[in-house]
């Protein structure tokens, strides 16, 4: 298989709920007028804490710092792995689970933290720049590695990296168990074609900027232990959809699309405070005991908390007691 | 005929070309989301000095105060005059033209100052709700005058009026002659079904709120003496849209219309220094020419200038020149 090291320099950032309003402007911009920017990796997720956007340089210099405007410090790069045709992999599983053992683990071993983004078309994995040379010695041997730049595919070789175990200087410290949140509401993530993305640019425009405003609903939310989760992303110019069977129910039902019609998932939010961007390894003890079941599921980390998504709740249930015993009795 | 004065209470307010960004979020839901506001009466106008935002207060109340919005201090009422069938106009002329005699010029005479705002339903004209009685009765004597109160339409009389001349207790000044400018561009005067808006969303977002960023652009107009007036309005569930020929080719071409197809119009800008909003008697001594030779036309005030459009640059150029030296030989 081949790992791709995408050729986008990335900033995480995050609004904070009282200043959307004065970024309405530069994402609208992001997200519905590509002719008047040169952003290539765009992601904005709305999670009851903040929104997260995700965003290459050319993004980033949209938005003016202010008060309401987290950056995480470091630039981070997108990895994505490509199936060459070659490998024979016995595994239907989709998202996640795929890249559990090949990427996920190994990092996880080799301390590099992550910040993994999953879409309707493929999952990216972001890592520091500063940890490319760790990461690519430790992929290097499971993938032909490969750094997009200008359009083409240079093989990387590890020859220039670190010297055996530990090599991103660090104590690999005991995994946390962190709380988790199993809300109610069902998600489904989907596609659309960019050509289609103005026939429903005001139902976007209302769900991500106006649908904060109404106090009753978010209390009616909260008695019914549903989450405020919706993940907007266009990237090389593939729009992903991440949403709640309420949210979709304001779109036309003739223009988004899923691979299965119908097919919904559920979702478990990591973290009872918010994770930082330090800590290594919540992927992969997530990831893990699903790719062990061959579970399919789709991970998206925000800015506060990690979110992963399968299919049937009570896989999550017997997966996630499962793993959080195995974890605790380490 | 009947006079209506219509069951809206309006606020005159001013964005600056710096603040729109500030501003976009509210303009946005104002002019998109007819389901999250209860405003009725939304007027937006681009000019090269600001954005001119004519509200009720439904919709004022959307707007913060900042340095970038100016609000003129009065509440404004908008009348509108409607042909009941019974007068048999000979006038074939449209806009402005069609009420200069009756209602612009006497209520010039009594020096109540008007803010006017044409669009391609009706012409509104707007008087301080303080002068109210004073234009009651001033045009009780040519009109049935109504006032809308919820939905009906209730008899005024003006027996609780002032008298006779001056009754507004100013002086009438002598009339000014202010410099006016005649842009290059061709403008349309337009609207479109409510129900296709979200269609053009995206272009009418980017026109509105992002077609001010390429300098390239000012210059190359400024040259060809070309001035941006794009004009956007929302009223009673009524959209009109006024913008030059440049602008019109961004939209679709079929989901926009106009009375006649391909009528375009020439526009005069009236006023060298901003015209404040005090002086009386300008969109008289413009229209009351263009009333003589039943020429059509619209006008649009802003809150820095006066806008008259008419069909042809002749009839301007003979009109207004024949204005300016009538007045100048008084």
């Amino acid at each position: 298989m081949d790992l791709h090291i995408l050729d986008h320099r990335l900033r995480v950032t995050s609004i904070g709920k009282s200043g959307l309003e004065q970024y309405t402007h530069p994402l609208i911009k992001l997200i519905f007028l590509r002719n008047r920017t040169r952003c290539k990796f765009f992601s904005l997720t709305e999670t009851p804490e903040n929104y997260t956007v995700v965003l290459d340089e050319e993004g980033f210099k949209e938005l003016q710092p202010s008060e309401h405007l987290q950056v995480e410090g470091s630039t981070w790069l997108p990895l994505n792995v490509v199936s060459n045709g070659n490998a024979s992999s016995s595994s239907q599983a989709v998202g996640v689970t795929k890249i559990a053992k090949s990427v996920i683990a190994p990092l996880a071993e080799q301390h590099v933290s992550v910040f993994m983004l999953s879409t309707y078309q493929t999952d990216f994995i972001l890592v520091r720049e500063k940890d490319l040379a760790v990461v690519v010695e430790t992929l290097a041997e499971e993938f032909n590695v490969f750094r997009e730049e200008g359009g083409e595919s240079v093989p990387v070789h590890s020859q220039d990296a670190c010297n055996g175990l530990q090599r991103n200087g660090r104590e690999v410290p005991q995994a946390t168990v962190h709380p988790v949140l199993i809300p109610e509401n069902q998600f489904c993530v989907m596609s659309l074609d960019p050509d289609t993305l103005p026939a429903i640019a005001t139902t976007l425009i209302d769900v991500l900027f106006y649908s904060n405003r109404s106090k009753e609903d978010a209390s009616v939310d909260q008695d019914m232990e549903c989450i405020k989760f919706f993940s907007f992303s266009l990237i090389d110019g593939y729009i992903s959809l991440v949403m709640d069977t309420e949210a979709q129910r304001q779109f036309p039902t003739d223009l988004l699309f899923t691979s299965s019609s119908g097919e919904l998932w559920r979702m478990v939010r990591i973290g009872g405070q918010p994770l930082g961007f330090d800590e290594c390894g919540i992927v992969a003890q997530i990831s893990q005991p699903l790719a062990d079941s061959d579970i399919s599921a789709y991970y998206i980390s925000t800015f506060s908390f990690d979110h992963a998504l399968t299919r049937l709740l009570f896989h999550w249930r017997k997966q996630f007691y499962g793993w959080r015993i195995g974890i605790l009795s380490d």
